[in-house]
């Protein structure tokens, strides 16, 4: 499942990151994401009605539809931060824009961490200069690690966009372990600034794609993939997708060959965000089937995804097919449990509503024990169905967010 | 806040208990609450799509207005057990109706426990005597012993009906700590049979009360108290609520007087579930105020008591508002994060969406070192306004339900 696929650079994008001073314990906590070529650029972004002030001010300059740059910080989230927080965000986008000598409408801003805490915009614009000096075309490993905040690792991933060697790339760059439910969806810049960790992600490529059509890919892979994973339920005030598309390759790319890709890496990402979960020791892939419709199916793999009970279940690797079932029945969706089929990797747990036997609960236990597994729920035979990345709740998750402001 | 009221009986009610063997355990399991004569009764149930079979069939007995006895067991809900867990219902209290001499309708039964296993209703026939036999007006206490499961302590309170030292009164017992997410209503007694762990309640009263009058009173409470207190989000299968008026005593009770003793003995009942939910360590009234409607008050309540960022921030007595904002910022209803005021106890942290200042953070900290606080989160100057019954989550949650069933 995992995709392997790796290249070193995407031609026309240089990265770097260094310290400014966000974080308390002095790690590399700012990045910059430069394209050579003004890149056709759309976004999406957190539909929390409270709104980190770099969501705000970066959904406004998305709509211009160019940019050549994005400035990243992870330890504060610049959220809840009124005037002071848009100001920060101004500000020290400026200096970067400056040291480019670009417009500063095309330097587009994410931040990630504590809510309540305002930007210190002046200690980025200090790091301004060296930011621009350390920008190499293999520096996406940096930035992705600056950009981690409770991550255990760095979420890279890439795709092909040609058959060719040479031809057009795709590199996907994310950030993201707690606070992820994303809500994503394309913002109406007018909306109350205001907002905490979150999930970041950054795609970028050389092919040359039409502004609409990026905009369109980008919301119809989002909605099936970050919009259908979730760590803790909780949908963060900073969540933010960019599509950066450079045009510095002449291969065309037909439409279907982008959505594909896109599809690969955000949907590797979202398992690698997922299977990341702070305190989580697994990437559960939940589909639900036989509904009348996909909204009705999202529903129910959403409530299943989110219930305390199926997720310490599931890091008990207990095949507790009741709490799955139950958690279902408080979806609101309508269903005959009596025709629920339910099955854990291959194997069948439940048929027409009943028990299939105790030892097909401790043949789940072994499909519970990897790293990755698919859970099946059937409840109809109607056509709606979804696919969902859920993860496992342990005491990793207790321990991070009792004491992360300590 | 904790009503210290106590009687040691309800005349006309007894109450026993007996180990009957349906716990792997050999703990008392087995509960019995009889009216010696018929009881004006009402009841409200889980409005789960998949209900337990003890909950279909006494939500189709309770349709009669009249009963003599409630028959509960622990250790196993009976839920998800199609034809066969409703014929284990029926045996069941068929055996204790024929000990009691009274007819089979009048004999309710609720059940708590894994979902998914069959009720041993021979078991609990064989023990149908033996509960008779033992039945002792001050036996209530042993009753709310036996019917916890993940419970610290059994939940008992108490409610005068009157001025006068012998007039009537009531007795509320309630067993919960884990999938506790109740919202109950009146059942149309045809809905399909299906079903784990849960909130029992039930209300015994000497006082004569006409039918209609205890329905609508024991719905408008439950809305207001079990409707509005949440441990992890998760309603169950066999959640149930019933209410018996035995008429046994001549005083009359005023319609208000009725309300505001059950409202008192709910509330209280609602708290020491939140407190004792597994692994809590508080019981936080959180008031949301300000919003248009009850219902978007109560929409907001219920996001922010059910996420899982503010829970563990509780839990670690972290006062980190920007959690709460946020889950209020994803409830779907709509505010102007520039207004919101929000205190822990009497401690001002936000004012017009930005934070008052770090001394407050530590002054709250203080506050939610407490078990029992509240939260107030206002959010405009509307009428609408919520309360709801939350609580922290911690390492004890996990280390319950992730070892469940073995």
């Amino acid at each position: 499942m995992a995709n392997s696929l790796s290249f070193s650079t995407v031609p026309g994008f240089r990265f770097s990151a260094v310290p400014a001073g966000i974080r308390k314990d002095g790690r590399v906590d700012v990045a910059l994401a430069v394209s050579d070529a003004p890149a056709t650029t759309a976004g999406v972004f957190t539909r929390n009605l409270v709104r980190a002030a770099p969501v705000v001010v970066t959904a406004e300059r998305v709509q211009g539809g160019v940019s050549r740059a994005i400035l990243v910080n992870s330890g504060c989230a610049n959220a809840c931060t009124g005037d002071a927080g848009r100001r920060a965000v101004l500000d020290s986008t400026a200096a970067v824009a400056k040291e480019l000598s670009v417009p500063v409408e095309h330097v587009l801003a994410a931040s990630t961490g504590v809510i309540g805490e305002l930007l210190p915009a002046s200690r980025i614009s200090r790091a301004a200069a060296s930011l621009v000096e350390g920008l190499e075309p293999a520096g996406h490993r940096e930035f992705a690690q600056a950009i981690c905040t409770t991550d255990r690792w760095p979420k890279v991933a890439w795709a092909a966009l040609s058959e060719q060697a040479e031809g057009p790339r795709l590199l996907a760059i994310a950030k993201g372990a707690g606070m992820i439910h994303p809500d994503l969806g394309l913002l109406v810049p007018s909306a109350p600034a205001a907002g905490h960790a979150t999930m970041l992600v950054f795609l970028f490529t050389d092919a040359a794609v039409e502004r609409t059509e990026l905009e369109q890919a980008l919301v119809t892979t989002v909605d099936r993939t970050f919009n259908c994973c979730s760590v803790d339920g909780d949908t963060s005030t900073n969540d933010t997708v960019l599509a950066l598309a450079s045009g510095v390759s002449p291969a065309p790319v037909s439409s279907e060959r982008l959505r594909e890709a896109l599809f690969s890496v955000c949907d590797e990402l979202a398992r690698s965000m997922v299977l990341d979960g702070e305190g989580s020791e697994h990437a559960v892939l939940l589909r639900v089937v036989g509904l009348g419709t996909d909204a009705e199916a999202a529903r129910v793999a959403r409530t299943i995804a989110t219930s305390l009970l199926v997720k310490t279940a599931l890091h008990g690797r207990d095949a507790n097919w009741g709490r799955l079932l139950a958690a279902a029945g408080r979806s609101g969706v309508g269903f005959d449990p009596g025709v629920a089929r339910i099955s854990i990797g291959d194997i069948l747990l439940v048929q027409n509503g009943l028990a299939v036997g105790s030892n097909a609960d401790q043949q789940a236990t072994a499909v519970m024990a990897q790293p990755t597994y698919d859970i099946e729920v059937a409840l109809g035979e109607g056509p709606g169905q979804a696919r969902y990345w859920m993860t496992d709740l342990g005491h990793g998750y207790v321990n991070v967010n009792a004491t992360y402001r300590s």
